[in-house]
């Protein structure tokens, strides 16, 4: 027979259990209803509805509107920019720079082209002249965190030889935006969700690669 | 003494500069509403009462609340095109591109940087989930004119062997976006609308036409 440390212990967990759950409920909603309805069309009120929580338990958890909207943003900028950064940032040890920055390249692009980071950037972009706190958060975790790492791993492959650069923070801009720019921007402008075949998306990064060893890279790479 | 069929036609012009003045005043009105309010935010019935005419008025011109907003995004993007465009065309004649292709850049991104084109690009990217129509006007008239007119160039300049390519569609894309990403994607995603020095933006552009040109350039003029 349990003793009664191990029945409260086991209490606890349940109860940790269904606040997590909760609260991934609450996130989730949130989500959905943003993307539905924008940042300003959407109300803590909804978002309890919609999650079938009471009001009361989501601003237990959350302050406002916006701290639960930059949360989201938060963990699926982190999310997706998490193997890109690590894949950065070993790309200064890198034996074969042309295939490497290749495999990069096609992370990068992948992750970017999510539908739900694709709909989250949009709406941060929608909302950055009346919200500029959510597109800093957004830029801040995503693009600016890529480029910086890449920037780090050029700077050593520069110095190895392996680059020809004097500024690795322009060279690894060039580089996200050469692999990125292209297909991001017509999904941007043209409402496009729906995931392009991963094929078409390698070819586009491959490209941005070419044109960046072409740029910047040793004689020898190029 | 006027005859009658000159002051009829007087009166013709007077009441043609009225229409026209209306026209204006919805348009500006709108722009306005929209901008402060987004797309969804705004009605006929305040773009009515911002420009001081009847709604009736507004509907005389405008079949709905799309249609004055294409006219408002054709109207401001073609006109930040035009000179982008005709720059563009005019390179394949070029006899100093390194000269010429700066000066593009830095046309091409002193117009894209402008703030009302910053406001609408965001506010297109914002409702392009809902309303696509809206972003592929403003992609069409903006990024696709612009890419389409640089790679008609550059497919002459790499046949006088100006240029080193092979898909000169991929190469102007590369081009437009070397020159505009980097403090594009800052201000859209920092709400940024206060136009950067324009020192600051060149030396962008210039930084994007330099990596283009090693990329794609004749070695001679890399």
């Amino acid at each position: 027979m349990p003793s009664s440390a191990a029945r409260r212990s086991a209490g606890d967990a349940n109860e940790a259990t269904r606040s997590a759950r909760k609260r991934a409920a609450i996130l989730d909603a949130a989500a959905t209803a943003f993307l539905r309805n924008g940042y300003r069309g959407t109300s803590m009120d909804e978002i309890a509805a919609l999650a079938r929580v009471s009001k009361q338990t989501v601003y237990k958890r959350f302050a406002d509107k916006e701290s639960l909207f930059s949360e989201i943003v938060a963990t699926a900028v982190d999310q997706a920019a998490e193997r890109v950064h690590a894949a950065a940032l070993s790309l200064q040890d890198t034996g074969d720079i042309e295939s490497d920055l290749r495999d990069v390249g096609r992370e990068l692009l992948a992750q970017a082209m999510q539908p739900r980071i694709l709909q989250l950037r949009r709406l941060v972009i929608g909302e950055a002249g009346r919200f500029p706190e959510l597109g800093r958060l957004f830029y801040n975790q995503g693009p600016r965190r890529t480029i910086t790492a890449l920037a780090t791993s050029f700077d050593r492959l520069a110095a190895r030889g392996a680059l020809r650069l004097d500024d690795p923070q322009l060279a690894a801009a060039h580089f996200n935006w050469l692999v990125m720019s292209i297909p991001l921007n017509q999904a941007m402008l043209l409402g496009e969700d729906e995931p392009l075949p991963s094929a078409e998306l390698d070819r586009y990064a491959d490209a941005g690669v070419r044109a960046f060893l072409a740029a910047y890279g040793h004689p020898r790479t190029a």
